[in-house]
């Protein structure tokens, strides 16, 4: 922060959209599941990016209640009618199995077949996604007027899968800063091709961690990229002691899309996470979704399980669940845009500049205001109109800086946006108005803050 | 609750509001006051039903400020016209004699007359209900239009009452639970042919004791029908030691009509009957009425008095005062029917079956999510939009049963129905999944809960 | 409060409004600053009504942060066209000299003159107001229209102002009532001919310390009247010690428009204070407006900043800078009208009545309802609809008077005017039903209350 820029201003770039759309897309036609080659793939592109460290957890570790499943891994798949015509196949659509589908090999009937496959009738062209990770089946996923035009005969069905003893794989990245405290934040890994789900999240994380690699940081920053819910637990499992380093955390999913932004809050409700990512989206012109708190959605069900009770929150555009093209084949990459994910990242961006810089600050002079006009912070002629709202934030912070009051306290009872208040800060505490409290941070430093204040 | 089932659903019957119904119907017509044997006929009727215990307290008797006043009762009143015809007859309508009228035999012109007689101008076909209790005095109640009828001419005026040293009589039946905190149920029984209030009131009290006789519950369940006013200071009085029992009350009073339901929080605000009965109704699919309390209405006033502060709420359904109806002969039988009564009782043994079971219950396996889909609690396929809502109780009652949530704080988190909360709740205490803390009661018995779940 | 009324009652008389307008109107061509005699002449005038204490304090005193200011003075100013004649005069309007203008005597130019002149071009006929109090400059301030119909040629420009060593004065004038506790009523004395801002609120203020010299009251009233910011900051450096005293406080200004009325709380936010004005203002008919505070108005700024935190809020009609006339000509004496100042004066009187009185009394029966029907106290016909509004607040009263609610609670939670609970309190206390505790006013004296309760 020692050239008195804003973490904000640091990390987002003119392109940054572009650069998440573009990575998003490197990634998207991989398939992957909580197990197996198209995680170790994405990872390895990710790693392209970052120093990510990559972690193998084999078959059968136990992780609180639930044990490493065995590795899948899928070669081929299709369906091919008396004519030995593929109508289905995994070459075409990674959707087109269910995740964790085991070997099948098989001639049927249709009838048969149709016990092992799943449609959307309400959206007739789309292809679902479905998975079953635990359970021991088969299934293949297709649109449905694809299945009402199959004719009633026999098919030659074939999954070229294989489950056998293996290994969970993910990846983490720890940025150090300052502190050893730590802001958690995670992506899932899991999907297959669905752009927005959660693609778009994996790759937004990936370009902040990279710019944020050059920046020097109050925090240190771990980026984790996991596969969903066994992935997250197996972390924790891995790194209970270490989880409660985690100050503040933030799920990121499905946040290519042009809906939202939503903002679920951590468990907790009143995170300084969860106030500032919902200052920050409250000042950025769309109408956000503010959600409580409820176990369902992504990973932070399990930073939020009541054994850690971690201060995460979910950041997304549409809501979960919400938009038509959820787990469907629509969810491709049409559904997202780069404009759409540069403002994610600028939300995020923002929500983490006011965790890092938020503190509180002390009034030197408390009594009465200080004369602001001969330090030439006032509109000098009174009764000028355009001078108003510069000086609002100035008084704000003067009167509010008491000791009780963080500088997102003030922004938040001013009604004014948090780099407003943070920038006239820094600018009172170089006029020596403004001190440091207990382990405040410093706002700026040697350097002069920039003309265009 | 050992076979499983909820308290409500032991409560309820199908025919329970057409039985409400015909007891209402059979203490109607008795001319009830707060004293005199009106009172004691409708507590025999009720004593077919229920043990129930009568007593009888003395005229003179000190009840804290007040008095048991002199025994009134009734036998005759009229008012003949010069052709001796009664032109308004108490045989006709008890509502005709003010209540607590003193006994009069003479003979007055028009004008003298009405000075003692009481209309509604606005309601010109109704006859109002008037009382006297602690004032000397008499009068006739009559239709204004009738009123305005008589010609001017001289009146025969009788009332055949008496004033004398005699009892104020109530009755009270004791369920007895497993405790011996007790849940006080009460209703007033001074008004005489007065459909809604209260016969309706007195009758689904008297039909839930009834019902409730042949069960296992928790608390005790104190069910008193007593006058209004005097009758819930008298008791009060007399059992100014053993008030400090009762946990959770309710005051029934105008249960039949079709309007509402309206709930009138106790003095606390936010006591668990309060936040029983809210939830019930909130989820009972009418728009309800929420009151915070004021000392205005029916006998909640004696028990909320500063000296006691009982958390006891009043359940009706038309507000209090708020109906056309209210304190005329309008309030008569058809002003009631079976399914409104069978509704009011199904929110209140939903609200009684709340206080009986809530309590805080913790999950065993705080620590990331239990895995549910191997324990057969969870959708096996992920993705299937209809196993949604079955997983959303699970999960919730997971996360927050920490200690410090109960069964109903986890309710309104999720806004979900208790009776859904519960269900789950049991089906997760037998897969040992979430466990009793303090003196939480075990949700289920040895017996399965039904397939059905 | 011996004979029984309220404070309200005995400050307001039917012709306050004219009253108050007409010392506005006396007051309303003096041009008043910071400093100067126009700020002695307008206290002289002060002190014609009421025994005001004058101060003075030297150019140079230090307060706080600021030094007090060298006096202002102005004899003339003017702007002569070529042919000699006047187009800008500052005998026709003191605002047509911007306030602390420093001398000037010069021939110049249109493009020269018009570096000086402030217009109001949204507004093209009227006069803005400004000061430059802390920086040597001088300009005039006119019509947009007039300065347009200017022709290019040369000017004569005199101000013939001067600013030498002299005082800041400010008046104050304190009321003793039974305690040393004060009550801090403040306007501000430092604009000129702006009749709304401020004239109204210090011929307001002048009426009703006026008016309040002949009665009895509980706490001591300071009125004072002293310039804008530094006049509040001098007293404050002035009486920082005694300042402690102060247990309520209002700053008056702008109180004569027919907008309104608006309330900005103190800082504290629930000041005994700001829950009186609150209430007194919704019971008033009008939609008012209830602002939390901002370190943005008034005086208010200064008894307000973290070193004082003094519980002190403003009333206003119109909001700060709101209305169009704000800080121009048109704030003349057209603008204010005697029923706007009557409103405000009355609902000013009101609060200090709830100031005065509010306190917590105990129901001395508080197990169950005290009859109040023998006592007299209760509508004796049981039904009669008109009695109901009346015994309300007796109940309310009676139920809440548990050590813990004062009488503004109970109003408050029984919405109903505090003059209804205040005069129904004297009736219970005068029964024996309500007590005084702790340190609460005796609410009657010997005098028994008028019939008319």
């Amino acid at each position: 922060m020692n050239d008195g820029r804003s973490l904000q201003e640091r990390l987002v770039t003119t392109d940054i959209g572009e650069a998440i759309f573009a990575f998003a897309s490197e990634i998207y036609p991989i398939c992957r599941s909580i197990t197996g080659h198209g995680v170790r793939r994405t990872l390895d592109a990710i790693a392209n990016h970052i120093e990510l460290e990559i972690r193998e957890v084999p078959t059968g570790t136990a992780v609180f209640d639930w044990v490493i499943p065995r590795e899948w891994n899928i070669r081929d798949g299709y369906i091919k009618n008396q004519q030995g015509e593929k109508v289905v196949d995994f070459a075409q659509s990674n959707l087109h199995v269910m995740s964790y589908s085991v070997p099948v090999r098989q001639r049927m009937s249709l009838t048969e077949l149709k016990k092992h496959v799943y449609t959307l009738p309400d959206q007739p062209d789309l292809i679902p996604y479905r998975t079953s990770y635990y359970n021991d089946n088969w299934a293949f996923c297709m649109p449905h007027r694809l299945l009402e035009s199959l004719p009633d005969e026999t098919y030659e069905v074939v999954i070229d899968s294989s489950l056998t003893d293996g290994h969970l794989t993910y990846g983490e990245y720890l940025h150090r800063g300052e502190t050893e405290d730590e802001v958690l934040l995670s992506a899932h890994i899991c999907h297959p091709s669905l752009a927005n789900d959660n693609c778009s999240g994996v790759a937004l994380l990936t370009l902040l961690a990279k710019r944020m690699a050059g920046l020097r940081t109050r925090y240190s920053y771990r980026f984790l990229f996991a596969p969903g819910t066994i992935g997250a637990i197996t972390w924790l499992a891995c790194n209970e002691e270490n989880s409660r380093r985690i100050k503040h955390g933030l799920v990121v999913s499905m946040v290519g899309d042009a809906g939202g932004p939503t903002y679920k809050k951590s468990r907790r409700g009143d995170a300084k996470i969860d106030r500032a990512v919902v200052h920050a989206i409250r000042h950025c012109g769309l109408t956000p979704t503010i959600l409580e708190f409820l176990p369902w959605g992504y990973d932070e069900r399990q930073y939020c399980s009541p054994g850690f009770n971690l201060p995460v929150g979910l950041f997304q555009r549409s809501m979960f669940g919400a938009a038509a093209e959820y787990h469907t084949s629509a969810d491709n990459l049409d559904f997202i845009a780069p404009n759409h994910l540069a403002m994610s990242y600028g939300l995020i961006a923002e929500a983490l500049d006011i965790v890092e810089s938020d503190a509180v600050y002390c009034n030197t002079m408390p009594k009465c205001e200080p004369q602001l006009g001969r330090r030439g912070l006032y509109g000098a002629v009174g009764g000028d109109k355009d001078a108003v709202s510069a000086n609002m934030a100035m008084l704000c912070i003067l009167n509010f800086s008491d000791g009780t009051h963080s500088l997102l306290d003030i922004a938040e009872r001013a009604n004014l946006p948090y780099p407003v208040i943070r920038r006239t800060a820094q600018r009172l505490q170089q006029c020596g108005l403004l001190t440091q409290s207990g382990d405040a941070p410093a706002l700026s430093g040697a350097a002069k803050v920039s003309a265009g204040f």
